[in-house]
């Protein structure tokens, strides 16, 4: 296949299902609505360790928020239900309930919640020590906690999807600048997909792993040589074609299939505008660990 | 006390002993130096759950990397050593190696440096599944690692100090807009400290605690309620004076007491500047607790 | 009239009639087109010198825009026409013709649209020196004009509308902390209106203004001492009630009444919502200048 | 000449003398700074029409400012004396009295400054209407002008240095991309270099211009044909080297000659770093228009 004259391989993402919480933060300001979401997401990029993966989706109009505040969709995941239940909470616990004017409200469609954390005994309602109630907001049952500015107001129960994580690509370019500007390019276009989550810094990842180690054994993940041009020579079984000298890796996580799919298309088109854009491929492990596949054929068709 | 007409509270701020790492991310570019340590630092607030206390120290310039590239200084602290040893790794793992350009350089005092952290061993040297390498930049040893964006380079050593937590003030102010403006100019003002950070979002903390729970007795911390002037009337140790009706806390952490001291003096003094404050306090246990007191008396003595 | 327990004077808006042009400004990347649109709306504060006033409206999406990449819309206003087509121009000639990867494309709904400024015969097509060409996208007549990084595309006539500016309101605070939150506040909510903008740098502006002035006759305006808290006790004419210790006026401009109005309600009503704010007004000459007035009465009806 | 690989062409950049100011916005946070900071500088990218050049130079502590507030050296220039003393007074009155909490205050080192503007009998001094008085502020004579939210401080007189514009070098690079993070790189190098200051937008020049027009001969200033790679094939006296795709050119004004060329000599070393940049050069018009000659080789000698 070929897009904008780049080579699309013909091969697949392969992906897994994660367990993700969507919820909105709000505060009297949209930076401080900001500056709350930024730090609850913080830490959560895709690894083999640590608090699970997270990514602000989009803002929120006024409108949209119960409280009618300026707000943010802040998507949580984590493969592990009982850790998600866990990070979830700490993350509101550490990244908003601490800052100032901030709330939080549930913003999982009814249609894909498949079960809800309870803010109920975790530390977030023992934070009110008695002194939180229970009140309403636009037909929603929220606890209103004492706080030093105020109150902090969060819905009681946060819906939680099954849905997505590891949609992927590739982006091979000629130097780095290229697969960097491409892949700038292509998170912007993938910003405006709803219910799609990027957890990495700036949306990029640079550090593509393989499972295992071939020198390491007992490691869990390491770098993934095939793709590192610096190891082109030094690998057998690298991918590098020639004339590329930089890769970089997109992550699209999120609620439900089709959206990851209109994600990665838009995405994938959008790289591939950017002059010195050799080849898009997509991250797999031949099928072996993750039970979905998504090709990169049937993603360029969809409309 | 009295300082710009504003009562300083006779007390001290009560603190602990930190563990402290200290280090450059650099990048490229000084915008995906900062989305890296942006997301380096998240999830870091104090609370007591979750992967401990970050906060992003400063820029640096050019010449202070070893790399001769644009840069931010990231503290990452914790009080158990052991925790401190995981999750400044982590952090790398996740905030850093990921992201596009970046590298990792010590930025610990030789006299301040109580041990190192050695990245030999962790997931980020088996990142590199045994082609990376040891080589030298400036006097130093750093690793580096193939990625897919060329390498990622990182110092061998991360020298940890025993630093402290838990320096603060509470700014109590006839509203929440006046107290929040003033959290602010203090925030700005203890920016230009060194050797100190604060670990919260915009650097300002709504959820002051109090040590457990007077009914959630199992509680390890909970709403400070003797600062919520909502609960005024129904809290009988209230401490908040009329005329005051919201409160914002200033954390300030550091590798060392005068340097927190310094930072809680400009702070203090910013934040009495800002009309409507009412009164400056300390928050504290008694000397129950942490083994370090400051008084706010000492600290706006110091020149 | 009361509003969330604020005083809302029975009083209006004293509005003018504006020439308005607004188009989308497109770059490869979300950051360049904010750049771009930053620079081309500087120096476009009200005032009665220089080069009229600018303000972003808002993000548009990728599907908005005829390049199908990311931008925001302009507006440009002024109230000479022949100087409105002068100044469009050299906005786009400094703040989006020099900056790397940038477009300019029509954003004037038709039905607004009175008049049409053409490229042609400007700066900007002389720029080409007979190298530019007409191309057509998504049909529109664009000239597609070379440029060192590639080529510079403009749509070859830009809608003006008949607008309206000085649409305002002030906001009378019992400190300047208290004011300009709910001036934040307030320019928050406006900013989701389409057809409007506003001018001030952050929204707000701080230097409210008379006609004329009463000691220096010759000035065209000077500081609005009606409204100054410092000048309570000097001016016979005060309009600071007692409590209030200081003033921000919010300006909205827009394609038509309509969306002004909409504009000042959901500002004003955002404003009161903020602890401390005492009273709301708008900034009028008794209607001996402008000839749209605006009650405020009125706006507050409006659904 | 070659540096990193990357030939350095042996020419000059032709610079002109300019007028600059140079003074400090201030305000109660660094963020009312900036913005205040960034509208007084827009609109002011070079070009041969509307109100000079003007570029944020860098961040002051508050140690730095005599109000001891954050704030940021804006430099405004211009080529006309009597142009710069108009819009240097319309950026302060524009984008700096009218926003929240600002002052301004003179940076100009003492032994650069060849003349002052007096604020006296400007429409900032005419904004007082006879409220204003002179005070006192660390050793400077400073007006005190009320304002709605307070008083807009602004030193009496603001020094003027006779500097230098047109500090330039372009950036040939394989692609666009290339050229881009070349540029990026080169700016965020330059910030550091005091007494200089870049006026475009991200600091980044993709519209260069030769004097005049071969077509449109009555142009002052058309498409720098001869750079531009889309022109390649149709240009007799194309420069565009085989490999180079995209051009980008980087303005340096300053203060001073000895400034210019270290800024110069920074940003050259910087962007030859980025893999893919085939060529750096400079702009001039071979000596027929600017008497500053800033030959290459002479910038890259010095220490």
């Amino acid at each position: 296949m070929r897009l904008n004259n780049v080579e699309i391989e013909d091969t697949f993402a392969e992906a897994f299902p994660m367990y993700i919480g969507r919820f909105i933060i709000t505060a009297s300001t949209r930076r401080w609505a900001l500056a709350s979401a930024q730090e609850a997401k913080g830490l959560g990029v895709s690894a083999t360790l640590g608090p699970g993966e997270a990514g602000i989706e989009r803002e929120v109009t006024r409108d949209e928020a119960p409280d009618n505040r300026p707000g943010y969709i802040l998507d949580v995941g984590h493969r592990q239900r009982k850790e998600l239940n866990y990070w979830l909470i700490a993350r509101i616990r550490k990244g908003v309930l601490p800052t100032p004017t901030t709330s939080v409200f549930d913003a999982m469609p009814k249609e894909m919640a498949q079960y809800s954390i309870e803010v109920k005994d975790t530390p977030i309602q023992l934070f009110g020590d008695g002194f939180e109630e229970i009140v309403e907001r636009k037909g929603r049952a929220v606890y209103k906690i004492p706080r030093m500015d105020g109150f902090f107001f969060i819905e009681k129960k946060l819906g939680i999807a099954r849905g997505i994580a590891g949609g992927n690509f590739l982006i091979l370019g000629e130097s780095q600048a290229v697969s960097l500007m491409a892949a700038e390019v292509a998170v912007d276009a993938i910003k405006e997909i709803p219910y799609v989550f990027n957890p990495c810094a700036g949306g990029i990842a640079a550090s593509g792993t393989k499972v295992g180690g071939r020198k390491y054994t007992e490691a869990i993940a390491t770098t993934n040589d095939a793709y590192c041009a610096s190891l082109r020579d030094r690998v057998k079984e690298t991918k590098i074609p020639s004339g590329v000298n930089c890769v970089y890796e997109i992550f699209v996580n999120g609620l439900n299939l089709s959206s990851i799919e209109k994600a990665m298309k838009v995405g994938i088109e959008a790289a591939t505008t950017v002059a010195g854009v050799k080849k898009i491929t997509a991250g797999n492990y031949g099928g072996t660990l993750g039970n979905i596949l998504i090709p990169l054929k049937k993603v360029l068709e969809i409309n």
